[in-house]
Order: C-alpha cells, then structure tokens, then sequence
C-alpha cells in the first residue's frame, strides 16, 4: 500500500489545557482507504512516543519506511482499509510534522523550542477534533490506539461522547503511577540536566542534549520490554567476546542494544518534544476532576468499549486496563476485555500475537457500518 | 551502643579476577561485641551499594550517624551483639574507607581514579577474608547480607566453604538479569557522559559528574521501591501546590523526592566507585563456570543457608532467591527458605517486617556457639 502524509492547518487559536493558546497549528495525518457515502466508515488511529501519523503502507519514494502499525492496518489486515477509512493523526507538540517546538513560532519566526507550551492528552484530542471536521467525519466508526494512544482514544471518549461509536483502548492505563512518573522524570531530568540543552533554546545554539536523549531512550526502552523477554532475547550473552573485558566498554549484548537504541534515537527525536510527552503523560488522569473517582469520570463516554491488556506488561499493567473496565461496568457499558497471555511487555501491543491480532480482526468484523 | 570505625592495612598484593595485582590495600571495619574464647561466635556482616562498615550503632562524636543495619544488629537485637562479634566490612573499591578510586595509587602519590581497576564480588570475598585472618577469625558463625550483601555471602560459601557454617543470603540473585544489566548500564552511561566525567579522571580536575550521579542514583532508587510502595508513599500528590504547573518545575512529590536524593547522593558518593561496584555486580555468575549450571556451581558449599526473598522486590524477584534454594536442594545442603509477603520492593530487607525480623532473631538463637 503506497500512502502519502498530509498536513492540514488550523488558522483558528487552538486554546490549551494549561492555559497557552496556541494562534494557529498544523496536523500531519495520513489516510487508508475511502470514506463512504454515509461517512460511518471513519476510524481515527492514534500514536504512542516514537511513532507518527505514518501508521501503515509505505512511501512511494521510500519503499523501506513502513508504517508502524502495517500488521495491524491495510487491505485485508484486521483494520481492514478495503472496509474502512483510516486516519492516522500526529500529535500536536510532536517533531513528527504537526505543530510542535520545532516549527516557527508566528510572534518571531524562530522555531517555537523552549516556548512552545506544554501539551495535554485532552489537547491532542481536541485539535484531531478539529481534523475530523475537516476531513467530514462527524462520527468514528472507532478511535484507536496502543499505550499513548490509548489514552487519546480514552479521551475522545470523554471529549466527544457523540463521535465514537467504538473506542479501542490498548495497553493503557488510567493514569500514570508514581512509578511511571518517577521514570519520565529521571529522563526528563537527564535532558535538562545535558549541558548541551541550555534551558531549551539548543536549535539557535546549534546542539542537541543528545547525551540526555539516549538516556532518556535506554531508560523507556527497559520499560517496554518485559524481565523475561529481554532475558530471552539477550540474557547474559557477551557481545564479540567469551570473557568479560574488566573495563567500561561494551561486555553484554543488553548494553550494546540500548546504546545503539539511545544513540539512533538521538539522531531524530527532539529533546522538547520528549519533555512535552512525558509531562503530558503525567498529567494525564480523567478520574481527577471526580475526586479520584474514574467510574464518575466515565460517566459521560457512551462508546461501546474494546479493552486489551497484556500480562508481562509491567509499565501499564492489566490491573490498570481491569480499573478501567470496572468503571466502564459500573457505567453499565458494552465493553469486551481481553487479558493477552504474551510475554513481549508493553511492546506486545505492536507484535503478532495471534490471539490477539485474531480478536481485533473479529472486533471490527463487528463493527457495522 | 557506641562504636569506632577500623581500618586494617594488608601489604600483600592483592591478584584480582580481571587480571589486576592491587599492590596493597586497606579494609575499612567496625566490630561489635566480643569474640568468644573458642572463636566461634564470628558473624561477617556485608553491605549494599550505597551502605559500609559502619552497620549499627553511633559514633561517640556523630550521634546522628546510625549505622545501616541498626534495627537488626546490636545489643538485644536480632543478631545480638551480647552473644555474637559482629564484624561489617567495607568493600574495597569502595568510597567509604576501604582502598579505592579515591586512594592514593601507591606508583605515583595520587589518586588512582580511572586506573583503579574493577574489582569483583570475588575480589570483594578474597580481601574480607584477610581480614578475617587479621581478627583471628578461622571459620565465621554465620556470614550475612542483603542484596549485593547477600551476593558476597553466597561468595563467601564458594571461596571458603570451611570457613562459614552459616551463609544468610537475603534479597539476593545468583546473577544479574538482563534487565538488571540493562539498569546498571543507563545509570553508567549517564556518568560516563557526563562531560565532568573526563574519562574518570575528573578530581584532577577539580569536578565530579554530578549529573550522572544524579541520573544513576534516581533510577537505582525507583528499583529499590516496588510500584505499590511508590504509589502508597507518594501516589499521584502534587508537591506543593493545588494544580500542575504546566512547565518543567516540580509537579509531584515523587518528582521532588527523586530530585533530592539524586542531589544528596551526588554530595557523597564516588562515580568512579559506582561504576566499578555496578560492573562487579553484571559480572557476578558462580554458575558462569559450571555451563550455567548453578546446582554444579553451588555442589563446593558446605554451610547451612537461611535464603530470605520479598514478594514485591522486582530487582530481584523471589524466582531468584528459588533458583538458589534449588540449587542447594540439588546438593542436599541444610536450609530454611522465607519468601516474605512484604510490600517495600527490593528494600524490605532493611526494613522492620516482623515475620522477616523474628525469623532472622530465630535462626541467630539456634545457632550454636
């Protein structure tokens, strides 16, 4: 499947959770598929950290580049673009292509950096809202998404109760725990503690806090991959050598993979953007404005649910997916759950389970349209 | 109980695993309690990363300066000072006493930094047992410790099978995990690049990477602590304040908790030594020589065990501690094993768990003298 990206932009202020307004944005987005005439054929799939808009297919001019979720999205995959029109939306905050702290910032033409403000989960929903109206959809067959993205698609379910028909949560949680919070902050932290990060303002500086992104990478890619899986697909291999080196170089084959994950990372992804995220995640919690109380929260979403969880998922755990089924249950929702017996980690919601890959095909065989 | 830090100097070269000769070295100690006539009531008592020699009671000019282990060693106490002599030793490679990065290099009058070389927990077993022969100690009642602790107590048991009639392995693992590695690599890559780091040679320089201390030591504190006991002790609070802040000050109590002990612990603590301590740590595998066959490996021990695990330590989950306690039943040695039911995580073994507290004053009353 040969898939092109697109921008589209908003000139209207965009008015942000925090209290910023941002004067005008872009969204990158991509789309599989043909809307039909009834326009109930719309599914929105949103994007974790390191992913994009790009979610399937490849570019005509870049045969390798593969979208980031093309076993799961394409003609005949389980999010099927023969029956459906797929949209996949970037954040805005994202270095990806929306608006985000690379781009100009309309007051003085220099990219936004330090200045671009922080976004919410809530923000990123309404400005896909925004590209919704644009593309004529008034209602989702389904909103979609793993990790990060599950969150969006927890939110559009609160944010516009009457645009989603079926909301496919993933891998996700309710709200980070202190856990998660501590690991966000200990990158966050090796960011702005990089000398090269000078508060934010690197791009005029002409540097980038790479040392604190690899780090910063090492730490998320430890928490997405669970104990055993990095037992089974490392363990205590060496790397290109039978006894240990009794020095600082490379010994294990782990340390090598995440200092080349760190290092590659590094290359692309923007410090600003990384900090944007994580604080994003931190936020993030809909039972908040409730008194803690996510059944109240959940109160107002009226989508028929899809919840997938995974056991050795040790970041977002199954016991948050089930806190969200219980409130959904206790709203007296359509929901089905599935608990996915897979030893990948978080990173299970990417991989070819094929109890897994199998329910959703099923789910949205479901989905009439 | 009042007590007196010791240094014992050892003028014999030293042959490390890795191949190194420590031309001479000092073992920084503290006793308690008398030893017996019949020598026989000697309890070696080892300690984790950021711990030392100094495990219970106070100095008479610190009286604030509680040793690390006090709830469990002393007069009365569940190892009792009144019955046994108690001997802590501080590690070499350490930064608290014993020979290390920050001694003098006795071929050129400065400190060793960078040239200090690794050391292992064998290396860290060979130079105690000088010691031991220094105090007169031939055969230990017991040798004891958690977590890196525990890893010379099992060592102990393989180095000089006569010399230890009980081996208290707690919070332990016969090897790191990849995943452990992979920890231990991010919190050594952030002081490695830390550009105050200078390939180890910074105190000539007049600097410390307080950076990647800072990095290191948040991240080895969010796996000291399970989720639950994060989540109890700090939840979701906000610090200080009734709504985030929307920038990059601190949001939450677990933030400004990981901020100050990341900051307290670049204060004191040596990167060189941490960076040596986390590679004894990867290193250590008594299995390693036996094919990975921990049962062959452990076949040279001849003491009893007492084997204590956590349920909620996910550094070193009690499957470890189970591989251990197989191991030995393969051999038919004489052991208890307690798996706790404890919330705090890998630091419930210096907390004040009654069941785990009574079982250790137990198993020290039945040990005969």
């Amino acid at each position: 499947m040969i898939v092109e990206a697109r921008k589209a932009k908003f000139s209207e202020p965009l008015k942000l959770k925090g209290g910023a307004t941002l004067p005008e944005f872009e969204i990158a987005y991509e789309t599989y598929g043909e809307l039909n005439a009834a326009r109930s054929n719309a599914v929105l799939v949103c994007h974790a950290l390191n992913a994009s808009h790009h979610v399937a297919g490849t570019y005509a001019d870049k045969p390798d580049d593969v979208g980031w979720w093309d076993n799961m999205v394409g003609p005949g995959k389980p999010l099927d673009t023969n029956r459906f029109f797929v949209v996949g939306s970037n954040y805005i905050g994202s270095c990806f292509g929306s608006t985000g702290p690379t781009s100009p910032n309309p007051a003085t033409g220099k990219a936004w950096g330090a200045d671009f403000p922080v976004v919410t989960v809530e923000d990123w929903v309404a400005a896909q809202a925004r590209l919704a109206d644009r593309l004529g959809i008034e209602r989702f067959a389904a909103v979609m998404g793993g990790s990060i993205g599950a969150m969006q698609a927890l939110q559009w379910s609160l944010s516009f109760p009457q645009r989603v028909r079926h909301a496919i949560v993933i891998a996700a949680t309710p709200q980070l725990s202190a856990q998660n919070i501590a690991f966000n902050e200990v990158a966050r932290q090796a960011i702005m503690t990089d000398p090269d990060f000078h508060g934010g303002h690197y791009y005029e500086k002409g540097v980038v806090p790479r040392r604190g992104l690899r780090i910063a990478r090492m730490i998320g890619h430890i928490t997405y991959l669970s104990d055993d899986a990095m037992m089974e697909k490392f363990g205590r291999l060496l790397r290109g050598k039978s006894a240990p080196g009794y020095d600082f170089n490379v010994d294990f084959e782990i340390e090598s993979y995440l200092r080349y994950q760190g290092d590659k990372f590094a290359d692309y992804f923007d410090a600003n953007t990384y900090l944007r995220i994580t604080k994003a995640l931190d936020y993030y919690d809909p039972a908040a404005d409730f008194g803690g109380d996510l059944a109240a929260a959940m109160a107002r979403a009226q989508a028929n649910f899809l919840v997938v969880s995974f056991t050795s998922d040790w970041r977002f755990a199954s016991s948050r997916s089930r806190a969200i089924v219980k409130a959904l249950l206790d709203n007296r929702r359509v929901l089905s759950y599935l608990e996915i017996d897979a030893p990948q980690g978080h990173d299970a919601f990417l991989m070819d389970d094929a109890r897994y890959i199998g329910a959703l095909r099923a789910y949205f065989g479901n989905i009439e349209l």
